[in-house]
C-alpha cells in the first residue's frame, strides 16, 4: 500500500478505494510533544479496536465519522479527509495542563463541558487558539465552527453517558475533524485511551495515556480493561 | 488620600468621592512580566496626558469610559470600577507573542482586526483565555462578552483613524474594561505607548513600549512624540 503519512501512532495509507485510507494503529507512545517516547507491546492493536467500537457506537447515534470498518488486528479502513488543522478539547472535569496554565484546582467540573481549541502544529507545540484565531487562519469557517462544537458537545454526552455505565469516567477528550470528499465534516483519526482521559469511576485509577506521562506503568493492562468494558456497546 | 492597589506601572486611591479613584502614574516601565524593570524619567507624566487625551476622544465618540478629569501631571481622576480580570487585545497588524506563538509571519494584517483575550494574572503569567473560559470561570457573562468585544471594535476604529492622521499606525493595544457601580462597563485602565503598539507611518519606527523591550532606547522621547502629534485632538 502507498503510505500518504506516517505520524507518531498511526500510519495513514491509500487503500483501494480513492476516497478512502487504511489506517494503521502502531505500538508507539509518545508524550509532552514527543520528548518523551516508547514502545508498548500491543498498544495498537487494542486502540485500534476501542476506536472502532467508539466510532460504531457513535455512528449508531447519528455522528458522521470517518469510520469505514475494522479490517485487522492495526489496520482501520476509513473515509479520505482533509484534516481541520485543529484539535478540539472536551473536558468535563479540570485536569491536566489547563489545571496549571489556568490555576484551577483539579478536578472542578465544567458545567456545561468545557471546549478548547489547539493548532495542530507540533512545530509550534499546538498552541491553544480561539474561535476569533481559526477565522484569522482561515483554518475553518463560522458553519464549521459551529458544526464542529455541536458535534464535539454531543459525542461528548454519548461517550460519557455509556462509559459511566461501565464505572469509567470521561474526564476529557481531544477529537479531530476532517472534511470528507462531499464537503461533509467527520469526526476523524482515533478515540482511544492515548487521546481520552478515562479514570475507574470506583478506584480513581487511571485507565489512559496519563500512566505513560506519569510512569505509572501497566498501560497495556489498563487499555486491555477499557477495551472490555465497552466491548459489548457496538452491538 | 489612601491606596488601594500599587501596581507596576500607576497608583490606585481612594478619592474624596466614594464612587471615584485617584489614578497616579508612575516612572516604572517593566517588561516580560516584570523580569526586565527600569526607571523612565517623566514617563508617567507621558501617560497620564496621553491617556486622558485617547480616554477624552472616546468619549466624544460615544464610548463609556472610567475617565472623569486629568487632575495634576501625574493623577487622573476616573470612575471606581470593579476591573474585568481580562485583558483584550485587539491586533491590525502581527506582531510580538503571536507572530512566535502561532508562526504567523510579521505584519500579516488581520481584516477584521483581531482580538483576543488573556486572563489578568501575572502569577500564570497572563495566558491567553477563550470567550469559553471567560464564561467556565465566571469572568463576564455572554452578555457582558459581547459588550466588551463590541467596545474594543469600535475604540480600535476610533483611535486607528484618528492616529493615521497624524501618521502613527496602530498596530495594537490592550485595554481593560471595569464595571461601575452602576452596573455598566467601561473602558477603564490606560491607553497609552505602553499599552499600544504605534508604528510611525512614514519612517516605521516605533513610538511605544517595544522601545523598552527591544533596548532601542530614546522611549521618552518617542513617547513625547505621540503626544505632540494627537495633542490637539481632544478639543
Ligand atoms: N480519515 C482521515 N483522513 C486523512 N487523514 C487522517 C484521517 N484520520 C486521521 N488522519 C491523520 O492521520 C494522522 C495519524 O497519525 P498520528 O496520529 O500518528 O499523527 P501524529 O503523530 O499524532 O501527528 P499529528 O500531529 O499529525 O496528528 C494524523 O495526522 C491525523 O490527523
Ligand atoms: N477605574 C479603575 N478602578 C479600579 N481599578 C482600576 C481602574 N483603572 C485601572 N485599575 C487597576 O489599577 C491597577 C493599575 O496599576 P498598574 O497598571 O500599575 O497594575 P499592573 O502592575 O499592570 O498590574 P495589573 O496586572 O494588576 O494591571 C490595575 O490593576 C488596573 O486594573
Ligand atoms: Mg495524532
Ligand atoms: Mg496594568
Amino acid at each position: 500500500m502507498e503510505k500518504l503519512y506516517e505520524g507518531k501512532a498511526k500510519i495513514v495509507y491509500k487503500a483501494q478505494d480513492p476516497d478512502k485510507v487504511v489506517i494503521y494503529f502502531k505500538d508507539e507512545a509518545t508524550a509532552f510533544n514527543a520528548q518523551k517516547k516508547d514502545v508498548i507491546e500491543g498498544k495498537g492493536v487494542i486502540n485500534n479496536k476501542i476506536s472502532s467500537i467508539f466510532f460504531q457506537i457513535l455512528e449508531k447515534h447519528g455522528i458522521p465519522t470517518h469510520f469505514v470498518k475494522q479490517l485487522s488486528d492495526r489496520e482501520m479502513l476509513a473515509y479520505k479527509t482533509q484534516i481541520i488543522p485543529v484539535e478540539v478539547v472536551v473536558r468535563n472535569l479540570a485536569t491536566g495542563s489547563i489545571v496549571k496554565r489556568l490555576g484551577i484546582p483539579e478536578k472542578t467540573p465544567f458545567n456545561p463541558p468545557l471546549i478548547e481549541f489547539y493548532l495542530k502544529n507540533d512545530q509550534l507545540g499546538d498552541p491553544i487558539i480561539c474561535y476569533e484565531h481559526i477565522l484569522a487562519l482561515n483554518l475553518a469557517n463560522d458553519q464549521e465552527i459551529k458544526t464542529i462544537k455541536e458535534l464535539a458537545f454531543k459525542v461528548n454526552q454519548i461517550l460519557k453517558d455509556i462509559l459511566i455505565k461501565h464505572d469509567i469516567i470521561l474526564v476529557d477528550f481531544k477529537l479531530e475533524f476532517g472534511k470528507k470528499e462531499d464537503g461533509n465534516i467527520v469526526v476523524a483519526d482515533e478515540i482511544s485511551p492515548d487521546t481520552c482521559r478515562f479514570w475507574d469511576a470506583k478506584t480513581g485509577e487511571r485507565m489512559d495515556k496519563d500512566r505513560f506521562r506519569l510512569n505509572l506503568g501497566d498501560l497495556a493492562k489498563f487499555y486491555e480493561e477499557v477495551l472490555r468494558r465497552i466491548e459489548n456497546e457496538k452491538d
